[in-house]
């Protein structure tokens, strides 16, 4: 089988060797209904934004990361944490780069993951034998750079490509892809930097090995110059040339690694490539975090059914160390300022329903939110309005008293809003029954003494509340409903 | 004047007011042709990517970051840094949130900064008194999130909204308009949760404001759920409702921050709000240093004709220091791994033309490539492969030292890929001439103590050098070309 342009089959056709493929599936099926959340996209013919499939590449991609040397015990626990969190498929070095690449991709088959395991191989014979040997559940074939795409397709030689290239090329693109099928391993075949390349080109190449029966083509922005709408216009494009899936590959130079993955869905897209952090080369790729972000928010039903999301922290952590790099303290979700809310500003109304301000919810990850009761602007003002949300009288002494007892806590430990709301109450019902009960329970022995000293530090607190609620007679301690 | 829904002027008719707007001519001259790069977006009649304006944020949205804390002396610093840098615009905090606020404002305005100064407010006359009072050249008006958008826009009371709540409120709407306006100042109008409000209400509302003479009117993203396709459908559709300028403000927690601002230019806004660092609420909103990474893809021109980007890295250190966070690791442009490449993967090629593999050139910025020598993955190969491009011939046991010193040199101060042709240029030169001249020049007295005691460290390695040089005299050390 050697497909020439002309033979490029019509769109939607189904590819001649009478396998079927997800895509032809994800293509007749109307997207389902997205009822999790009012911000959903209208339903849409194309979109896959209820469907897709992780192909996470931390072990590939991120391991051209400039901090990134994972040796096999290091790779042994990401590729299990990952296999936790759920990820689709785990993509490995290829065996061919090193002797250790090749012991190590065999290591990994052997642990009896969930998660596919595929690696990552130039489009030839020998790379593709020796990554078949190791086990693989697929190959994720690249086209080299220089092979044809890079040196030949900007406009420079036109014929060589259409006629020389394609047909000298394929028969032995064909031989790897057979071979590959042959030996029941799945297998993708993707270009390189393809939002640099001729249109014409892509499709006719992608078409071509979509004939020949590869399970997946692949996307990829190299560069990371690629906008939304581009990443729309091609995907839904190549929507209509190729019946197998299609897989997406983004970098982040230019910021838009998780947009141009969720276009791509919304265009018919099947696969997004994903590393912990983004890690990868440059400054990354779409993260597999910030990829959790954008879905919950589009689809949170699928998102918690499939994915372990409330391992997240822990797989960022665990990358995140190995590394020698710390979290961005604006990462998505698990950054420390992802769910910390300033009060002060709109402070009666994230106090009031902060999930106001919030379109992804930290419980959902595990995580908790804070309100920071640090800022200048704020003080005792935002602790009187969320005390009197709670139902709780106080004078304006008592409101600035639990006000300090509440920044002493937050310097002791990072403390939530329920830790705020039952440092109130305690305060209340110490004030109301003439008690001395911890105003917060659960404390370790050493935030106990910390607390301990950081309330000697403020000094003659007790005194002062004392007079305080003398001289506030009128204003007692009462709660209102 | 006091428009209701019938009186919303039809689609691209001038407003009634005799003023000339910027985007009238935004909407009437075709996009300009984009030479500078091929990776540009086909022309587009709506697109403003050639010419859209910076509201740069950081001193009001940036101000709500968790762990801001800015004094007058702050405030001042980052205006100048900004205006140096050449926004257009700077916004800072309501001078009707504090008396400091009041005066900061003031301050900032008598520094006389090429950049027109904005101040945010509520949609009230008192604060609009207090602003105009500062001395500002334009209000940044907002209508309050519980005044009827977010408590009655959410198809609860949609005859409220409609006909009392335009109606009853317009007329002071008006008032505040037409106040800013006589006292010679700009005035925006915006929305909050422009993306989770009623279509129809939004733009009734920015119609009619458009009608009474705003100059701009805002679309804002206030937490962060927009995606890209439909921050373009929703721009496009107020592009043909209102004639006056369109910001927008785009709030990161799903990850499409610069994605959606990008789409937001396409589709005919004018006005990016962004952050240094793109510190704000929760994770931020758009930075200005991942916007620059944008739009310089797009249009290099502009970018560099407008804005003096070499000052980026000074600003983003100035308020990263300031607010105390690590730029992240993989921060736009200057993330320490934004121009970093790991040679071993791609090393032949990112070694023959690193730039092929970049979007960006770093020089634009003032920063500088690195190649990272240090994989284990690479080693002497890719400096062999370097030298050999470079047309010097060498032994492998040479390029073994040379590898050596490079990796000495890069513990000592971090290399560039120009320092380390330099040193395998000194390297050869010592070996053809039989001399021991520095391997790189312009080191400090520090790093030549550094780079001694590196040596010293290694050991023996002239020594060896000596004898691998006898025993290679078969090979001896040649320059090819």
């Amino acid at each position: 089988m050697c497909p020439s342009i002309e033979e490029t089959p019509a769109n939607g056709a189904a590819n001649g060797n009478g396998e079927s493929y997800t895509a032809v599936e994800t293509r007749v099926q109307p997207a389902p209904h997205h009822k999790s959340s009012p911000y959903q996209p209208v339903g849409d013919f194309l979109s896959n934004i209820g469907r897709f499939k992780i192909i996470e590449s931390t072990l590939r991609e991120g391991e051209q990361f400039a901090n990134a040397y994972f040796d096999l015990e290091a790779k042994i626990k990401i590729a299990k944490a990952l296999d936790e969190f759920g990820v689709d498929y785990i993509e490995l070095t290829s065996p061919a780069a090193s002797e250790q690449s090749r012991r190590d991709c065999e290591a990994i088959c052997k642990l009896g993951l969930k998660a596919k395991i595929l690696t990552h191989v130039r489009c030839n014979m020998e790379d593709a034998k020796i990554a078949v040997q190791t086990g693989v559940d697929g190959l994720d074939v690249v086209i080299g750079t220089s092979s044809y795409l890079r040196e030949h397709s900007h406009g420079k030689d036109m014929t060589y490509i259409k006629n020389a290239a394609l047909e000298a090329s394929l028969p032995y693109t064909d031989k790897v892809i057979e071979y590959v099928k042959s030996q029941g391993k799945e297998i993708r075949f993707s270009s390189e930097d393809s939002f640099r390349s001729d249109l014409v080109d892509l499709l006719s190449l992608y078409s071509a090995v979509d004939k020949v029966g590869v399970n997946r083509v692949g996307i990829a922005d190299t560069v990371g110059c690629a906008s939304p709408r581009q990443v729309y216009d091609l995907v839904r494009t190549l929507r209509g040339v190729v019946s197998c899936d299609i897989e997406t590959h983004f970098h982040n130079d230019s910021g838009c690694a998780i947009a141009n993955a969720y276009c791509a869905l919304e265009a018919g897209a099947t696969h997004i490539d994903t590393s912990v952090l983004g890690i990868g080369e440059r400054n990354g790729i779409t993260p597999l975090g910030g990829l959790m972000a954008r879905m919950i928010v589009a689809d949170r039903d699928y998102v918690m059914g499939k994915y372990n999301i409330k391992k997240l922290k822990e797989i960022e952590e665990l990358v995140a160390e190995m590394v020698e790099v710390n979290i961005p303290f604006n990462n998505y979700i698990t950054g420390f300022c992802a769910f910390t809310h300033k009060a002060g500003i709109h402070a009666k109304a994230i106090l009031n329903n902060p999930s106001t301000y919030e379109i992804i919810s930290p419980a959902d990850f595990g995580m908790s939110r804070y309100v920071h009761f640090a800022s200048r602007l704020t003080g005792w003002n935002a602790i009187k309005s969320r005390a009197d949300q709670l139902g709780y009288n106080m004078t304006d002494a008592q409101y600035k008293e639990v006000t300090a007892q509440i920044k002493i806590m937050a310097d002791v430990k990072k403390i939530t809003l329920d830790d705020t709301d039952a440092i109130i109450s305690a305060y209340h019902h110490n004030l109301v029954n003439n008690e001395n009960k911890p105003l917060l329970d659960g404390l370790s022995k050493e935030e106990q003494e910390k607390m301990k000293k950081a309330e000697e530090k403020l000094g003659g607190v007790k005194e002062k509340r004392q007079l305080d609620a003398e001289a506030a007679a009128d204003a007692p301690a009462t709660k209102k409903r």
